[in-house]
């Protein structure tokens, strides 16, 4: 079976997402076929300003995609308001939704691989009457997702899970609940065996406290919150270690231990994936229906347009994705095999 | 004028000081000289036990270190009750305290040039009527100090100042004030000038909340007490930068823009230093009118007079410590000078 290709949403328009597309289609040799979302007058007039050769091309289906991917960008025409790079135009939100909806539509009914999904700018989206906290919410809605997904950060050589995301540190500490813990971790360790091919994950489940809180001495959640799911979460039959204390979880020799670490709070997975590998990291989306990526940063008003966006994330992002969509139906097929 | 040199002093008999005590004075060819407060009898016997080729000579003065140096560990004997490796004896407590007490004594009078701590047992010494939460708030007692201390963790591409410590992340959520954050920030940007040098120091400050609180959006306390602390750091001249969203300011590229990081609680600082440098980060304590430093590890009852301990931290502790005492006296007679 030839890999269907990945599809590529457009992102904020305003943003680097089309900066970024256009500079990893120069890297295809190394990232699995894709294709774009997005207005191809659009892309070939910021190729032209950032003073890129690559060439675009509009598809009519993703099938067509495969053929065209050597010698253009291929592109899945969607109409975009015009926008100036760094000055969102509320216009364009249509687009932007729309680029994602389609994406979502095409993975599911299978002819694309996975959804990789370019950076958005949630506050314009708002004004046209979204009404989802960002981007990961809205595809769990159009996937029809009954449970809350999560969020996992993935680089080479280190993956991390944080059980709460986008709250104050003190809106995280009151948030933090055994359900939720058990929760993330089950959505990560049927992640680590479906996407990622590991028969029996290890997971390394993070403490609160300095020190894991040193046996309650300072801070009782490990003890009240954290064991509870440790003991649930070893029920899954996957190999559970923890609650460890933070600090001296993610040197090298300690992340050889693990297959993923699940963290209590968005800093205590971000620190260190962020200072390990900055540019490398990939935002994965646990708990869909499908394969979903995304790079690991923001729209970047400030540098679109200008060639200086570093596409790394986007690329990293690509490539996962490509991989994990192929884990997912090889394990899928041996399963279906074994019955 | 000769350096003058370190004192070491014994930690928790039963740890694994004495052990990396020995290995340390291997690598006495890369450490400036340095001479420990122990036991000598005590220190023969773990260097026969842990298979070990160092030397030990009882000195009568920190004065004699420097000759007996380069041909055995010079040790500045006190008495020590029997202690076998991995048992802590209650009635060595006395000598534990004592050590440090004369390892301070002596850097007060000027014989020894910095402090060098041995990783202590702190229920063992609580049962002696050793009544401080730790090691530091000791040292700061004996010296005297009417404020309190702060600590710093450096390796060599990054320092970092937790402005609370060993505290729940509940409790130092509530401990954090703005009066703390500037304290601790004006002990860092003194050690910065005086310990290493730097004229104009660039110190980064930390938001606590994801993102730094998205101008509010994701918690209020950059806003409310940090943002006061920098505008009161940034009337000693200093370079201050922050608050800074917390992930994103411990990669390499983030890393060379400052000369120290100021922390909100003790995982946002040990997390990414540990994570960079898991065996060289030593602790530094700021604000006492002496240097010291020491190995950023505990006792390690375990692996005590197995040999396998790691002298990495404690070698890290001592050259440190070395050059942060001859900076400090060389900018002080710069200043001596200038008057």
């Amino acid at each position: 079976m030839t890999a269907r290709p990945l599809a590529l949403t457009m992102g904020e328009p305003a943003g680097i997402g089309g900066d970024i597309t256009l500079m990893a289609w120069q890297r295809r040799a190394d990232i699995p076929c894709f294709f774009a979302i997005d207005d191809p007058e659009r892309l070939r007039k910021l190729a032209q300003r950032i003073g890129i050769a690559t060439r675009v091309q509009s598809i009519a289906a993703p099938a067509e995609a495969a053929e065209v991917y050597p010698s253009a960008l291929p592109v899945l025409p969607i109409e975009v308001a015009p926008v100036a790079p760094g000055q969102p135009n509320p216009a364009a939100a249509r687009a932007v939704v729309e680029s994602i909806r389609r994406a979502v539509d095409m993975v599911v009914r299978g002819v694309a691989g996975a959804v990789v999904t370019n950076p958005i700018n949630k506050a314009a989206l708002y004004e046209t009457g979204f009404d989802y906290p960002g981007h990961t919410e809205f595809l769990a809605a159009l996937a029809g997702l009954k449970h809350e997904p999560a969020m996992m950060l993935a680089c080479e050589s280190l993956r991390v899970v944080p059980v709460t995301i986008h709250l104050s540190l003190r809106a995280a500490l009151a948030a933090l609940t055994t359900e939720r813990i058990a929760h993330a971790g089950r959505l990560t360790i049927e992640a680590l065996r479906r996407d990622f091919a590991i028969a029996r994950p290890r997971l390394a489940i993070a403490g609160l406290n300095p020190h894991a809180g040193e046996s309650g001495h300072m801070g009782t959640e490990e003890i009240d919150i954290i064991a509870p799911a440790v003991a649930a979460l070893k029920r899954t039959g996957a190999e559970i270690i923890g609650p460890l204390p933070p600090d001296t979880m993610f040197h090298d020799r300690a992340r050889a231990g693990y297959d993923a670490a699940l963290c209590m709070y968005h800093d205590q997975a971000l620190i260190p994936i962020k200072t390990i590998d900055f540019d490398g990291a990939v935002n994965v989306t646990l708990g869909l229906p499908f394969v979903r990526t995304s790079p690991d940063h923001g729209t970047a008003f400030d540098i679109a347009g200008t060639g200086r966006a570093n596409p790394a994330s986007l690329i990293a992002a690509l490539r996962l994705a490509a991989r994990m969509a192929e884990t997912r139906a090889s394990v899928a097929q041996r399963a279906s095999a074994a019955v």
